[in-house]
């Protein structure tokens, strides 16, 4: 007998790709130095926090008690930092949030683990569009939830809207959007999700159920070239959003984020107050406090989307001169190049060959791509871009 | 159809009792005035942290980078961090650890899932020694186990090693421990554990299992009277061990323990692997990260432990001499109360009629009892204690 339970012993065997590159990079460095190794695997945001955080951070220390700064509070967060982040939504968006529509979480992960253990008997679908972050099947796996994968259209890597449509079973419980988009950088325009909505409440209509959008938004303060990125709710009003600072903020270690169910949600109440049981009984309890707290106090700022703005630059149009097609990302920190063969696999060799470090993008469900996530130095991507060249040379591509 | 899935409708309708006291606390202090409540429901430290916490919190955020501070890290944690906390449980208890048998998370309550979902199958067993913390019955429901109930000694309220044997079957997989124990305070012997070990390793030959025990120990710090509380890894060798730094150095709400395999689990490089798989995928992704390294400065700290200490007599003493029955605790800050008429509803009634806020212990499969938290101020205890009296007297209880 095995120590370890059949589900994770599955997953024991398929580890993460992305993880296992941030691994390999670490490998790789150790052997050949950090400043010859491109590691392009993980969302890691190279530019700093704000400094505003960590000012906000030493004035809670200075200014609140100690008790109330490290202690507990309500399971859904200090009632004052939901309130501030209720309005800072309310300003953005024309809404009418209060504390009562929010749930503080540990990272936008937990803020969608926690609402799919509240919605999810076993065997319900959901439904998500590849490419998609690889993560989502294993959290909707988590509560025994069937993924049903629905292409992009492969142009626009836009979601289809009929296609949806045409997955959507009576099982259908909700489907998961991502935009900016992990992996392909796209912003879903307006036009597309309000097709979304009107395909969806069709099926609702047709089938008697309620089928929640997710909308999964780490990225939505990353927007290039002016995009919008759609406020979903707005637009789809059976939807909920996850949200992290992890990105807007270069927040990712501390895992703070929150889940935001909009009272357009039908049973608004009972899915909140079911989804501040899960947050106490999966195990966080609550979302960090300090940080919380930190954080109220900075929901103006943002992190230097410039800086990403030049990578993108960088990297497209680098890469675009050596021959390789890349889907233009409007927004996100990823970009998403095919391979020249159309095997992700090699494309991921040919490149290791010089120490860069991509992601395959067959755990994306988009195989014959890879993701190069440029949250980087710019004098990485620099010093990268010959080796590229050789990748380029190696893969007998012609320089446009 | 609901909204809310067939799992957590039942949890919806029997929401924690505990987390139910604590919203009440602050209804009634809406009402009456902090000052007038007597709010002893939740284990919500009132001894601040300790100053070195928030001088460590300020020197990393001074000292390092905000992208290492900030940033991701291995999943398990930062590998200096982990390599601190075995090295300092090493000087503590003549261990020879490494930080590949630490998993950094978000408190114990994290660890314990996450150590679930990797040994658990639906339906396999775990063993809960009544009375226990009632969260445990849902960790153990989120990966669809079993909680068997066995009762401690209902006189010295140690567990019962010959009970815990009989309870043992084939889909046994593990056994909870919680020394010093909530609700009881009390603090398991080493001859207990001793006989434990040896009941389980009985039963592990006889069917051929591993009974893996997990010990819970957010209170191992918290420890009165010069007691020992006993290392459980050294007496019972199939053990893991989940700690918090919550009540240990009074940060419940910053998220932050850890869990520990130790060689001698069988399979223990799996174990930890597919743990820190499932630290990422049920949402966490790692524990927060300014405060692992502001932590790791503080492994020699304590909080003020003989502020505790003081209340324990105080309120022990107080209670004893109106009357009550109370187990006397050597650990954790909890006093186990008898209710006068057995019932332990109608003791938490008498209670509230004074705006006294106590757990009726039902829900801690031990009914006729209260737990008391008296993490509370010096202050508050001696206000509270007139009101007590009161509460004796409508009990008809006669003072000592």
């Amino acid at each position: 007998m095995s120590m370890v339970s059949g589900k994770m012993q599955v997953l024991l065997q398929n580890n993460s790709v992305v993880r296992a590159m941030f691994e390999e990079g670490n490998r790789l460095a150790a052997i050949y130095g950090r400043e010859n190794v491109y590691d392009f695997s993980l969302g890691n945001p190279n530019v700093p926090a704000p400094e505003a955080v960590n000012q906000a951070i030493r004035d809670v220390l200075r200014e609140k008690d100690s008790v109330y700064v490290h202690g507990y509070m309500s399971n859904a967060g200090y009632p004052e930092v939901r309130r501030a982040v209720a309005d800072s939504l309310n300003q953005r968006f024309g809404t009418a949030y209060t504390e009562n529509n929010l749930v503080m979480t540990v990272g936008a992960a937990y803020a969608m683990n926690i609402l799919l253990k509240t919605i999810l008997n076993p065997g319900d679908e959901v439904i998500v569009i590849a490419p998609f972050f690889s993560e989502y099947r294993n959290y909707i796996g988590n509560y025994d939830g069937k993924t049903v994968v629905v292409k992009a259209d492969p142009e626009t890597f836009q979601p289809d809207p009929e296609a949806v449509g045409r997955a959507v079973t009576p099982r259908t419980r909700a489907l998961i959007i991502n935009t900016p988009n992990n992996p392909s950088g796209v912003v879903y325009s307006e036009e597309t999700l309000k097709e979304l909505n009107r395909v969806l409440t069709q099926k609702e209509k047709e089938f008697g159920t309620v089928i929640l959008t997710i909308s999964d938004e780490p990225y939505r303060e990353l927007a290039y070239d002016g995009v919008r990125v759609p406020w979903i709710p707005s637009l789809i009003p059976h939807s909920c959003v996850v949200y992290s600072y992890s990105k807007a903020l270069s927040l990712p270690g501390e895992r703070i984020g929150w889940l935001l169910v909009p009272d357009t949600v039908p049973e608004a109440e009972d899915v909140t107050a079911a989804a501040v049981i899960a947050n106490r009984i999966s195990g966080a309890v609550n979302a960090p406090s300090l940080i919380q707290l930190a954080l109220s106090r900075c929901l103006g700022e943002k992190c230097d989307v410039e800086a990403y703005d030049r990578n993108r630059k960088l990297l497209y149009n680098g890469l675009k001169d050596l021959g390789f097609t890349c889907v233009k990302p409007q927004g996100a920190f990823y970009l998403f190049v095919k391979a020249p063969d159309g095997d992700d696999a090699h494309f991921f060799e040919a490149c290791k060959k010089y120490n860069i470090l991509v992601v395959p993008c067959t755990s994306f469900a988009w195989p014959g791509y890879v993701r190069i996530a440029y949250c980087v130095s710019y004098d990485m991507i620099q010093r990268a871009l010959p080796f590229f060249a050789k990748v380029a040379e190696d893969c007998g591509l012609k320089k446009s």
